[in-house]
């Protein structure tokens, strides 16, 4: 039974299948056509008359189109950021429409490796195309149009959800009121593409990968290497020194021996098992290089400003103080590029010990600045609306 | 041929070995013995008549007892630390008599877990003794007694050997005039703790590893993927943006798969396999596990004021601003502590981008700091031994 009072309740996923016979097929960044293309979403609240309160919220990495309420009754975990969206809430579901959708190279509903290929009837595996954040955001658009929606009042999206974000401000600067970039890059690190380069040598080096053929037993052990050294960067070194320290877990003393010992390895085991269970090797591979392949500034010569000079929408940046994955230096970097373009934009650094994690878990305080954002943002829109009606 | 002008030259390793038939074995943390224990060293210039130049230098976790000068003439590569050892330079071997051995645990000469058991007269393996820090010192103090000195002008060592320095000046307070610990801790962080154990687990899930013993097939892909990981918690984002940025290797565009694409991917590829020919995969298992037992304070509840009562040596402490696995935080609190016993400390933060590495990088830094300190040092013991003498 829900016991949650403030949420959204129970959320049906939908299916959207773009680029059926007849159809535009998804053009991707690496000149080939993905086609048909499903897309799965979810939506919450309620679209107004003129279409004026939609938002677009946009998972990170391994997230998913449930992004708050419950599947069924027994469901026994909300959406992943339920805090944030629901009625009262951030993302205030009384007053917004807010849709989120699976992104594509994904498992979670929308098209990707692991989906089954039609022209063979079998998955693609490694024959799926390799996609880029912009044809995530491309597909994302494809159901905007599906859902008969012209602009979003905002776009918003932590981590990859960001970047994704700005990457809509860029190629559809129509289509966007404001955008919320959370926790997020303009493009990633060298330090960031070794992190995912060293977690898929860990699921392709696993023999039970199979070149990504595998079916009955899967690479377990790869997948769950790349889970646990990504985890260690979504936490800061202060917030693993308050969870752990070096406090011993079940045993009073060394083991001597390399099994767990300490609690930060049995946390970290138990988040790789965790994750081996809910996400798929081949989809790691393809969203990792995805982010590797991210850089909004790649058609302008590195230059953030020209890139951002397209952008219409105003901005939210928030970035966490002990956030070392996308940094403060990170989000004040594409605060700079719009501010040279004296386009609108707030900028908010939160002081939190979190580290990259904080935008999952600084709810009461993304909650104050971001409700105050979208009123007036909305407010700014419906008196836009007001002249044009 | 040799071209190094300021080179030490050709220097023999030698080997002592402890713990033979009638002699004491060594004593281990975990509560066993181990005999016979062989320990490579090699020594650099003269020890003195009154054996009171005498240093000895401890190397880092893949480091080896071959410090400075070349094994032959023909020798591509001089020691790991030669541009810091030599005639005229911060560890002058025209004045000091320097000694550096291979820990216990490592695959570089001393004993560890590819040695042979003499009883069972099959490689240790995973029967090895898990070892700890202390057990290293421990071993380098019966090498101390074997070279028939009292007293080290001074210890010192960066990373790893810096918590070993430290670790004598608490186990064998009288046995060192002064300390230099570079690039240290004094416990070992739960976010390294964490890190070790991701780089166990890719070298413990490699099917050639084969519960450790491998013979013909060495668990190459988990030891390379251990190595490109821990490589990049010895570089800093900065270095790695300077050095790789997103520069692309050999191709002018993204090559839209999973092989190497970006210039830090061949780069980490690159160190990975060089790894894998000169380190051994259970060794490295033993020493990282060393490392996270690493805790100086452990037998006084975490004081490190209490830990560092007992130390008599003068201190040179060294970090570098960028370096994050050993932060300058780190040392800060060594620093403190010695300070709090009004132990002479001295104390410098080097600005350097190249994170963790630095120490095996800024040497011209690292020589005017160090060759002042040990000359301090040295006219100090001198000054002391003339009045005894």
């Amino acid at each position: 039974m829900i016991k949650d009072n403030n949420s959204i309740g129970i959320v049906v996923p939908q299916k959207f299948v773009l680029g059926n016979e007849g159809e535009d097929a998804l053009m991707l960044d690496c000149g080939k056509k993905l086609r048909p293309v499903t897309i799965e979403y979810e939506t919450y609240g309620k679209l107004n008359k003129h279409k004026t309160n939609a938002i677009l919220i946009i998972h990170a990495l391994t997230g998913n189109a449930h992004v708050a309420g419950y599947h069924s009754e027994n469901d026994k975990k909300p959406g992943w950021w339920n805090d944030m969206v629901g009625p009262g809430k951030a993302f205030d579901t009384d007053k917004y429409f807010i849709v989120c959708s699976n992104s594509i190279g994904g498992c979670s509903g929308s098209t990707g490796p692991r989906s089954i290929n039609p022209e063979t009837q079998e998955r693609y595996n490694l024959t799926f195309p390799v996609i880029t954040i912009a044809d995530m955001v491309r597909a994302q658009y494809r159901l905007m149009q599906h859902l008969n929606i012209n602009k979003w009042l905002a776009i918003a999206g932590g981590s990859m959800g960001g970047m994704q974000a700005l990457q809509w401000t860029i190629d559809y600067p129509d289509c966007a009121a404001s955008i919320i970039a959370i926790a997020t890059t303009a493009s990633l690190s060298p330090q960031a593409i070794a992190f995912d380069w060293v977690g898929r040598e860990a699921i392709m080096s696993d023999p039970n990968w199979d070149n990504g053929n595998y079916e009955d037993k899967i690479p377990e052990k790869g997948l769950a290497t790349a889970r646990m050294l990504a985890h260690i960067t979504y936490l800061s070194d202060k917030s693993m020194d308050m969870k752990f320290g070096r406090r011993l877990g079940k045993l009073s003393n060394y083991n001597y021996d390399f099994s767990k010992n300490f609690q930060v390895e049995s946390y970290l085991e138990y988040q790789g098992q965790c994750f081996v269970e809910r996400f798929d090797a081949n989809c790691y591979l393809y969203i990792t290089r995805a982010m590797d392949y991210f850089d909004l500034t790649a058609k302008n010569n590195g230059n953030l400003e020209t890139t951002l000079s397209v952008a219409k929408a105003s901005f939210l940046v928030i970035s966490f103080s002990s956030d070392w994955l996308f940094s403060p230096k990170d989000s004040k970097k594409i605060v700079s590029g719009l501010r040279y373009n004296n386009t609108d934009v707030a900028y908010c650094n939160i002081q939190s010990s979190y580290g990259h994690d904080a935008f999952l878990l600084e709810t009461e305080t993304l909650t104050s600045l971001i409700s105050d954002f979208l009123k007036c943002r909305y407010k700014s829109v419906k008196m836009e609306m007001d002249c044009v009606w």
